[in-house]
């Protein structure tokens, strides 16, 4: 049986559409991934009835819910009054609240504003949870059938105050039995061939299979029930993992080794090896030295505007590279289309990535279709996973 | 009397995180946009009876509800069912929905699959609305209270679908009368230092004043309700730009004159002024030129690695863009900090930016606080906001 969990987002810039609701979307995968069946999302606006209705409704339906927003000092944040209303409680004065938010000014040597001693009202009987990046408290509180905590909404107070203080807690008050989510992560297959591929996979009833498809990259998943052993988990990876190949570049949830996103991948053979790395891009013109800006293993940076491209400026920029780095690996971009091609998502453009070593050249032709910043994410991922390629010892 | 509409997102994959859910977004705005008040999102996982649980919910409190995804051919695409379950109504066999779907497969030369043929099966008794670029049908059907459209989870298909077919219908059923937003864009002015300008400004009640912040950008925005008339708009609008001064750089929701983002604002004086740029990034490392591809204007970058930086390096560097572009205007990045300096999250950095003409010379310092990615979203935008403010004939 599993343990229930709903997540409750307050706020009108949130039911208007002007942000993007990640708060929602990271507390559903981390509730997800230590074994919450997920039922549900909800976000209201900033009416008190309404958001306390909502509490009672999730009340009689979930075993758990965060809640984020509505903690901030103005009129129109009503969380605490909202679950006070909700559950026929009143709101109590917090002093140790009190103290935590003036010293938060404090320390940054301003005065508090009055508004912000709101903040430091409770719904009674709550138990407080402090914030140590900003001024709200969070609190939790049951009512009904539900645990209600309550974050601000701002994600880097929320992630704060949720990893530090409310995940360590929850296996203590949840019996909870997670799925095991393994996601192959895949780079230059499509999402029909991976699905050609893997056609006459038999898995078991009980595992689920799914498909998620991000720039130029498809993630395979693979959700495992939690009285699967390691030993079956790594036999039917390694079966999926056979019947894909070497596209698939990460393993993620099996164990440490190998994870993380291509760049992760590649910073990690770049260190084994002690390779370094000269750079020069034309269609994604800049995307990538900026993405590998913190690598110590990138030395140098060059672009080739597409309007400006030809094969005596290629070689010309490339003899400065070798010249000034013998010793480094070389990836390159070279492209014969015109801007106007490039930028046309109607229109296929062929990108042509090199590979020069001290011993040895490598390259591949590559077909790049979308729009202009469709095609400049292809580029920069095709080009770094050429070089994984190239240091994973794999067929170039 | 405001129309209440809320948004209903279907979907184990965005309950339980795996992807954002950009299209309740979007939907928020469009309906905000043309005079909706919007009351609630919610999200359910493929469960048929915690499904129509919902649409019983929602029929009983709105007025008007999109709902998207779970429309697809698969067994868990319940959308259909669940709202005919609702409704006590059965699914309903529509030869034309077949039709349109069989001709989409046949359009592409392949042969539909017969899991296909459930998506032909709607409530009885709803209106459908076809699928110009993929093969779900969608519906709308009155229950209770609320008018319910059912929609693709499907991006491209849902924005098609909702522009082409449900918004033209919509002030044709309800009596909308919108608010009037405008956005004043600032950029190089915190949130704090705004409502430190704006403190005295004093708005009628029924004007809503409000705040958004992005990376490096911070959008102040006036709600104004329907009654108020053009003339009073452009009034309190100067009102507010007279208090925030050349930190606008644009102003969105007044006319269409001036609007979009940075670089559409400067894209268009570069233009006017028929002006041609260079470009030498360090702390945004390749961020800028990444995203000015496009621009006809852009004549050439350059990068210079924060390892390599020297003040001989930068020298030469812009000797070689200037003889070879010397009617352009140079836009340079030059910072002599390091890189683990630029990547400490705790650590300012000095950023000065040069522009050269080929009369003058100017050159600003800017601070830079925050993660890497955030000083390089800064860096690229001051700069950018540099040449703006140079365009624009403001003070440097």
């Amino acid at each position: 049986m599993k343990i229930l969990a709903e997540i409750y987002s307050q706020g009108e810039e949130v039911v208007t559409g002007q942000i993007l609701d990640s708060n929602a979307t990271w507390l559903a995968q981390q509730l997800q991934t230590i074994g919450f069946k997920l039922k549900r999302h909800t976000t209201v606006g900033d009416h008190l009835q309404d958001l306390a209705d909502t509490f009672v409704e999730i009340s009689k339906r979930a075993d758990f819910c965060v809640c984020t927003g509505g903690l901030g000092p103005t009129s129109d944040d009503l969380t605490a009054a909202a679950l006070a209303l909700a559950s026929g409680l009143e709101l109590a004065f917090d002093a140790d609240a009190l103290a935590n938010i003036e010293s938060y000014f404090a320390r940054r040597h301003r005065p508090m504003p009055e508004t912000n001693r709101k903040q430091a009202f409770l719904p009674q009987g709550s138990v407080r949870i402090d914030n140590p990046v900003g001024t709200a408290p969070g609190f939790s509180l049951q009512l009904g059938r539900c645990l209600f905590v309550c974050l601000p909404g701002v994600p880097t107070e929320m992630k704060a105050m949720f990893t530090q203080s409310v995940l360590p807690q929850l296996p203590l008050k949840f019996e909870l039995k997670p799925d095991r989510l393994i996601s192959l992560r895949t780079v230059g297959i499509g999402e029909s061939a991976i699905q050609q591929a893997l056609k006459n996979l038999q898995l078991p009833d009980d595992v689920e299979l799914g498909f998620r498809a991000a720039l130029a990259e498809v993630q395979v998943k693979l959700l495992f029930p939690d009285y699967y052993t390691d030993s079956q988990i790594h036999s039917w990876v390694d079966t999926v993992k056979g019947l894909l190949g070497d596209e698939v570049y990460a393993i993620e949830g099996l164990d440490a080794a190998v994870s993380g996103d291509l760049l992760a991948v590649i910073d990690n053979l770049m260190c084994l090896h002690q390779h370094e790395l000269v750079l020069m891009e034309s269609v994604s013109f800049g995307l990538l030295a900026h993405t590998c800006l913190l690598k110590s293993w990138l030395k140098h940076a060059i672009l080739i505007h597409p309007q400006e491209y030809s094969e005596s400026e290629y070689r010309r920029h490339l003899e400065i590279l070798q010249t000034q780095y013998p010793e480094a690996i070389g990836l390159t971009q070279s492209c014969q289309h015109t801007l106007a091609e490039i930028a046309d998502p109607n229109q296929t453009i062929t990108l042509r990535i090199c590979l020069h070593t001290p011993a040895l050249d490598y390259h591949k032709d590559f077909v790049l279709a979308g729009s202009l910043n469709y095609k400049q994410q292809q580029a920069a991922t095709y080009t770094l996973d050429f070089l994984r390629r190239y240091l994973s010892n794999l067929c170039l």
